[in-house]
């Protein structure tokens, strides 16, 4: 019997689904830390159902080129969603999130030490699954790179929480790092997998990137609309954390007093402070203006995809609509 | 004017003194996290003096093959670095170590989600330099597998720690993972880089592990010897933290139940028991009896360096006489 492991999203395309089942099962037996227990969590986080967008990704992009080696493009889809939880995992331990797809996470269970070491593992199953993926030293060294740039963004991001004057620059650069530029390497991986064209790879990095900041500025925004009733994440908590995202941002721009001197040395925001803070958010139509900038980026992506060739032109312009969904 | 910023240790070997003196300038332009303050306090992590045991050693067994590429020895040299520092900088994470090398840690200024992100990024550097070390993939596996090997013995030590009934093999085990194998690397590295042959990089790494054996065996001893009021390390470090090292474990055969009623259960032992608990181990000679084993693995080392050729047999067999110093 076929057991479908895979999110919804994926359904519409029965080849990637397909995939994306194989890749679950697969994930499934890349973690051997030698602790049956460390690999059992592990493994779930893998296989939990997420959406596994960034292998999605890659493998939409590796149907351009005209290698199909289904071994290779296994091991580099594998590579980029363990380098995605390894670096979750390592958040997880940071941010002290009590829920992570609904679940505790693993340093509540296991405490903080183990949750480290196993983030530090997984990078090394990140690596063993790029060099399964590729002989070239360029391509081993571009998986580098992008892990490099994801842990600057948040070594940059760390250095601006609690700062009481963020600015929309800031912010961007920060996803940028932290989101955008993990979906671009998907897709241009893809790209380099498959021996596509590189004017082929360079496109498929810009829309990974406009998509990857547009995905990032709606997750920000549900942050502040959403109901911690019904959420699966904790609410408000990047509020919580001193990380200051775009609805903050540009409601303060009408008022930087009011924010600054609410912000001001606030090493933690008390639950009364955090609450009317969202209130004003939501008053000054922060949401609402964040919103414009994602589309903004959701339009560059579709323009750059309505360039891509068929059937992935089509293919990618629904699976946007579906998964950049308006919240303000 | 030449100054000698390398540990006096290598001040008898001139030509590896002076490439250890470009390897501490060399590493000090490898950090570039984007962050002028944590690039500065890992630079001064990574060129404070210490004794650069690890690269030193690869130095030494990169002479013995015929090919002498200075720059692609100094990037191995400085992967080998980058890798101990990164694993260090976690480490204090985890143990709330407060001083190495006698200097506050990175986490105890800058906060623990900070010195978790800058040992990841060190992780890249480290594939960095081996990148620019070699081509082979090969290699470039067993370098990743080293940081594996590492981590999962991290990760062993943590599913062991407070184990009230620790074993001489879980200790062996441990420290393997933890110490000897990334000596074993190293040398077996300078080795391969030289295109040394495959059985001289096999003696190498046999070296490496024995000699790392030895050398872990006596810092542990020493953790129980050393005079708390001129250490440069915490005293008692390894047993606050639950970590019971080789004088507990011989010390605790004589009498199992004394020991095993007094580590039940205890997830912090009190200062007062700590201090009984080092007084019975020493009492029932625990670093002497350590010492034996340390013994035993210094002498293996030995045999296996008088198969090599000189200077090298001469030159290692000095090193080692100064490197493991009896503590008990």
């Amino acid at each position: 019997m076929f057991t479908n492991m895979v999110h919804a999203l994926w359904q519409q395309f029965p080849t990637i689904n397909r995939k994306l089942n194989d890749l679950t099962q697969y994930l499934a037996t890349t973690v051997h830390s030698g602790n049956a227990e460390i690999d059992q969590q592990v493994t779930g986080l893998l296989t939990s159902g997420g959406k596994l967008l960034r292998p999605g990704l890659f493998y939409m992009f590796a149907q351009l080129g005209p290698v199909q080696d289904a071994k290779r493009q296994r091991a580099a889809a594998a590579a980029i969603e363990l380098l995605h939880v390894a670096t979750l995992i390592h958040d997880d331990v940071l941010d002290d999130a009590e829920l992570r797809h609904g679940q505790p996470t693993l340093q509540v269970r296991h405490g903080n030490k183990t949750a480290i070491y196993t983030g530090d593992f997984l990078f090394t199953s990140y690596f063993d699954e790029i060099l399964k993926a590729t002989d070239s030293h360029a391509e081993i060294q571009s998986a580098n790179d992008i892990m490099r740039f994801i842990l600057a963004g948040e070594l940059n991001q760390l250095a601006l929480n609690f700062d009481p004057q963020p600015t929309v620059t800031d912010y961007l650069t920060e996803i940028e790092g932290k989101t955008a530029r993990l979906f671009g390497f998907a897709m241009k991986f893809g790209v380099a997998i498959s021996k596509g064209t590189s004017s082929e790879a360079k496109v498929a990095q810009q829309i990974g990137i406009a998509l990857g900041m547009a995905y990032q500025i709606r997750d920000d925004i549900l942050d502040y609309v959403a109901n911690p009733s019904t959420a699966t994440k904790p609410v408000r908590h990047d509020l919580r954390e001193g990380v200051f995202t775009l609805p903050l941002i540009l409601a303060s721009q009408n008022e930087p007093d009011w924010f600054a001197q609410r912000l001001q040395d606030q090493q933690h925001l008390s639950d009364d402070a955090i609450q009317t803070i969202t209130q004003r958010v939501i008053d000054s139509n922060g949401p609402k203006r964040a919103e414009q900038l994602a589309q903004q980026y959701t339009e560059k992506a579709r323009s750059l995809i309505a360039t891509l060739p068929e059937p992935l032109a089509t293919q990618l312009t629904a699976l946007v609509s579906q998964l950049l969904v308006r919240h303000a």
